[in-house]
Order: C-alpha cells, then structure tokens, then sequence
C-alpha cells in the first residue's frame, strides 16, 4: 500500500503542546484514498528537523508528504503557498538557535511553490465547513525551514499547512483565536484525500493584494 | 425544581444560523447545580425581542437568567460586564429598524451591571481549556438593548455572554476565528453551574485600559 | 473670555510620552470659537488624577471639558460615548495601585453618557480627513476613572477622547497603528469648535453590533 | 549625476488617491546622497506596468529602483523581503483583468530576494521615529507583479516598500490605520539614502514565525 508522510512538531515557544503534532499523530496507521498514513514528529530545530524529515523520507518513500505546524495567532487552517529560502528567527529554536538572513540551501532557489492543490485543498475544507484559506509566507522560522528542505529535495507531491492554537492554548493566551483538534485532524484527512485524488489544482482565487 | 432561562436569538446580518441558539436549545432540560434549564429563542429585533424575554420571565420565574448572542469575529466567549441605555443599530434588525441613539428605558439608568459573577465565570472556562475573557462593551445592538432590558426588571442573577461564529459560519467568512458549538455548549453549562454555586465574585483583574 | 479645559496625561505602561499631553499642551491658550483653551496634565494615578481635575475645575469654571488619554493599539481618534462605575486595573498606575472592580463613587450611577455631541464631532473629523470613530468603551483604567469622575460632577458640557500612539512610540511597537501629533491637535481643535458650536448632536449610526 | 528611480502607483480599488504615488512625487528632482530622484507613475495593471517599468528603466539607467505601493491595512511602513512569480489576483486590476495563479515570468523562478538593505532600512526609519518592518509577503497581485519583474531583470539594486492608507483614506474606511504623507515622504528618504550608502546589510531578525 502506498504511503503518506505527515509530520508534525514537538512544541515549542514555551507551549506544552503543539497542535500539530496532536492532530497528524490521531492520523497514524489510517487509510486515505488507498494510501496509509505515516505520522512523524520533528524537532523544532533548525538542520535537525530536515535531517529527521530525510531519514523519514528515505525510509518511507511516500507518494505525498505534507509538514504540519502551529500558527499561533491565525483563525484558520491555512495552506501554505511557498517556501522561501532563507532562516531569520524572531524567537530561538529549541536547540537555542536564532540564525539571521542565513540561506537553508546555499545552492538552492529563492523559493519553492507548493505542489500540493492548495485552492482544491482550501475549497474542499469550506465546503466541509472548516475555516481555511491560502496563506502567501511561511514566515522564515523553523516551519518554511522545513517546508523548504521538503520541496528542495526531488521527491513526492509536498507542502505545509499550518494550523492554529488549540482551544486549550488559547485559554492561556486571552484574544488568541483557537480551532478543536478533531477539525484540525478532519482538515489535515481532507488535505490527504483531495492531493491523492486530484490532480490539477482548482482555478479559484486566492491570492492577497499585499 | 428551580429554573434556569437560557436565551439564543435568531439568525441575522445574513447568516442562517445563529450559534447562540444552537448552543442554548442544546441545554434545554438539562439539569445544572439543581436546576432546569428552559432555553428559549429571541427574535433578533429592538422591542420584540424584550417583550419576549419578559414573558418567558414571567411563565417561568427562573433563579437565574443569561442571554446569548452570536458576536461574529470575536475569538473566545467573552461575558459582558455591563449593558448601557440605549440603541444604536450600524445595521437594520429583522423587522427592518435601525434606531440611532434612542434609551431603552426612556426613565432608566444609563447602565446596568451584570450580576453574574463575571471573573469566577472567565476564570472558570480558561481552567477548563475554553478562551474566555470579560468583555468591557456589549456593543448598541439587540444584544445590548436585551441584557439592558433584562437588567432593568427587577428579577433573578441575570447577566449576557456572547460567543463567537461557529466554524461553518467562517468558513464563508475567511479570516474570522469561530469557536466549536460543543465548546459554546460546555462554556454555558460551566457559567450556569458557577452562577448557581458561587455567590462571591473572584478578585482577578479582567479589565482594559482602553 | 470663557474656558475650555482639556486634560492630557503623563506618561504610563513603561512610554516616556504621553500624546495626550504632547496635544492638549499645544492648544494651550489659543482661542477656539470665542473660548481660551486651559490645558492641565493629570496624572495615570487612580483618585489622585480625580482629585487634580477638581481642583482644574474649581480654578477654572469652564464651559466645556475634555479630557484625552493614550489609546495604544487604536488606529484612529476615539470619542467615548460612556463612562462606568468601576476601576479594574490590568497594569497598575503610576502609583503603583491595581483596584480590582472597584466603584469609582460609592453612590454613583452605573454610567454616565458624555455629554458631547458625540457624533457630530466623529463627523467632523472624518470631513476634515482625520479617521476617527465612536468607542462604546473607554476601558476601566484611569482614563475611564477620570471620564466618569468628570461628568460625576454637576459641571459644563464634558467627555473623553482617546487618541492613538505617536509613529515615535509605533516605532519602538511594531504592528501598532498610530498618528501625528499634528493630527491629533487638529483633531482635538475641532472637537472642541464642534463642541462650543453644536448644540444638538448629529443623527449619524455610530453604533456597533457588539 | 547618478539616478535613482522611484516609481508608485495610480489609484486603484475604488480609492480617489494612492499614496504610493504621492510620496514619490514629492522626492522627484531631488537630490539624496549623491544622486538625483526621478519619480515615475505606473499603471495599476497586470503587465502594462511591467512594460512602463522596462521604460523608465531603459531611459534612466538608475543605480537604485524603489518600487513603492499601498498596502491598506497595514499600520507601518513595510519593506519587502522577496516576490514571487505567481498573480493571483482577488479583485481586478484597473483593466479588468484577474489573473489567477499565473507566472509572471515563465521561465522564472519561483522568487527572488530583494536587493535592497531591508534590515538596515527598517532599523534607520526605526530610528527616525518612524513605524517600519520587515514584510515576508507583497501579495499576489500588482505590487508583487512589479517587485518580481523588477528583481527578473538584470539591474540595479532593487526593491519595494509598502506604505500605509494616507489619514484622508483611513477617515473613509473606519478601523483601517493611516500614515501622514510627509511621514511616508520621510521613509521613502531616508531609504533610498541608506540604500544608496550601506552596501552590507545589517544582521538584525526581521523574521516572523509564521
């Protein structure tokens, strides 16, 4: 059976969960589309995290890897559009890292869009009643880190989507949107299923004048 | 057995559903702390609205009373503090009205407490992992105009919580947080249990200083 | 010649600026539609700043008083339309004091409604191109203290108007909104022109859902 | 004497105005370290700008090109750290078109980086006490079209900035932040100094973590 990678982080940030670790490992062991779901977690550790994300790729030769963060702050399940290749870290890493302006792949490209169907996967998700939308950055810390590494590396279908606070964070965080676990797992097992059964993306705007 | 009315008004401003009602009619019959819950629904319109909740009040005699209303793009189940005296409607009602700086009570105060025990209530949530946080402004609308009405008669603990859109409803609103309806439910069985067993309020800050 | 009294604070909350000061102080002595302005800087002090605006009003006997504080966070000048009874301190003063739900005057109203052509001067503003809007809440810190202990007091034509940060504050907070001083002065020239002039107030919505 | 170019936009989505263009305008003919502005208007239109672009290119031979556009919404002045070579465009452009998901180039890649000292420009407008940051994303429609053809061809050090709606837009769009013209003025001024002057940028985070 073919096989789907799906990884999320340990928590970071002083949080003591991380939502999107929660939501893919509910995922683990289950059947999408005629493919089984391999849940991985990452360190939130700049050059670590690629390197478990490579050792997982190799072992696993998946036909569609999707990474998965937190957002914290974002309302919706947001798809990501592209990976840009630099680290510039507002915040350390868990390994104490904050890199400045520094180039993820030194011989790499500027960036790397997405080859997931991320308007299918944003339409698909509405119309199940999932708050999403398509998100134009990744930001520049561990989470583009990765999905950068994951598109540099010739390989399967791939892309990143973020996800927010669960409710229990956002209790300790007041005026912090939040979404419940199970929506985060529904929006993550529709991801799945609509990149294993779509092949072109849909022609739907979803684009941001700035 | 003593009651307890819980109130949830009607869909407006377009939508077609209104998650006050949802999370209300949800609870109806239950028995919280001892009592019954009687949830009712409201017609989202200024005058009507108030007649209705007086003579649900009057049938039922309830121990304890809480409106609640939809506020759409708010992130966490916010409890009012305070009701003031008058209309100020940025939209039309569902009759078509849309009142600009009229008193409710034309012989009323300019505002009303809330008698719940606001902070128990907000601290209660965030120990139970739902975002909650005391609200400074109920807005002018019918939400407003209702717990001012409910106030203003002499009657039972009364008070207002609004709580946010329910997903389906931003997922057509992309960039709005929403909260889920299990979680609205949980949030108004929790406050209904803290007003009906805590007298005292708590001593936490919940204010803004603007 | 009669008095207008406008009141700024001192700086709070760790700025070394207070825009509220840096506008009223400008307007100082000038002569605005037949009335000397009087400006006084209050301090972020819970009572104390009550008991400074009485003495400013006893000295004075102005015929309108306008009391402007700092709105961090707010994007445009914000005319309060209400004042409650109660300090609730989320920071505390320069005093070092954080009462916790406290009545401002033991045997005070719940609120009292300012007493300025709210919406006229919103009005006015927005013709002249400087943003501002109705705020159904001026918070439950010392600005709100000094608002209510304002119109408490049997006295002249009177309310609040918050304004934002100035870009030299901005700058040091990234992602919050602000405006130039100029602006701000202009602004608060007109509020009080619109005040001594308008007997009436606009019929313009100014309300908010919630 | 050497020439920089400084182009801004015609006014677009329904506004009377662009502040991109009026704070170029202001610097044309001015003289700044050593060189001298030319201020050019370009169209609000898919490709037409690009075409007017290569022109104004061409003729000049500037040694430094600043793209500058609106970014209504945003509360700072907010430098551009890299375009992508997508349109995606969610309303119309002022021909009507609206491109979706479309290369810019097609034989592009998928972004590129500007060349400008991003860092050390928000760290100078900082100091100036005027609001700034970096930008991870220019959007997906007109301002990124532009910012991505003008990195595309080989030429001088290059980038764009995003500047807040002016006070008189803000006054027409309630709850949106603002910034006065000469603020923008300011910005643009000292950017093109300090790009023109500091060949190294500064090792300073302006990331974001997602």
């Amino acid at each position: 059976m073919k096989t789907v990678l799906l990884t999320g982080f340990e928590p970071f940030d002083g949080e003591n969960v991380n939502p999107s670790w929660e939501a893919v490992r509910r995922l683990d062991g289950q059947e999408i589309a005629g493919a089984r779901i391999a849940a991985r977690q990452l360190p939130c550790v700049f050059g670590a995290a690629l390197e478990e994300l490579r050792r997982h790729l190799d072992a696993l030769s998946p036909v569609l890897a999707i990474a998965v963060g937190q957002a914290g702050g974002r309302p919706d399940i947001t798809v990501e559009r592209v990976a840009i290749n630099v680290d510039d870290a507002r915040i350390a890493d868990n390994a104490g890292q904050q890199p400045i302006d520094q180039a993820i792949a030194a011989d790499g490209p500027a960036a790397y869009f997405s080859t997931l169907p991320i308007k299918a996967i944003v339409s698909g998700l509405r119309e199940n009643g999932i708050p999403a939308s398509v998100s134009q950055t990744a930001g520049t810390f561990v989470c583009n880190h990765v999905m950068y590494g994951l598109l540099h590396r010739a390989g399967p279908r791939a892309g990143f989507i973020h996800i927010p606070y669960l409710p229990e964070q956002a209790a300790r965080h007041p005026g912090q949107p939040s979404m419940r676990l199970e929506d985060c797992v529904e929006a993550l097992r529709l991801a799945v299923e609509i990149a294993l059964t779509q092949r072109e993306d849909a022609k739907i705007a979803g684009g941001a004048t700035h």
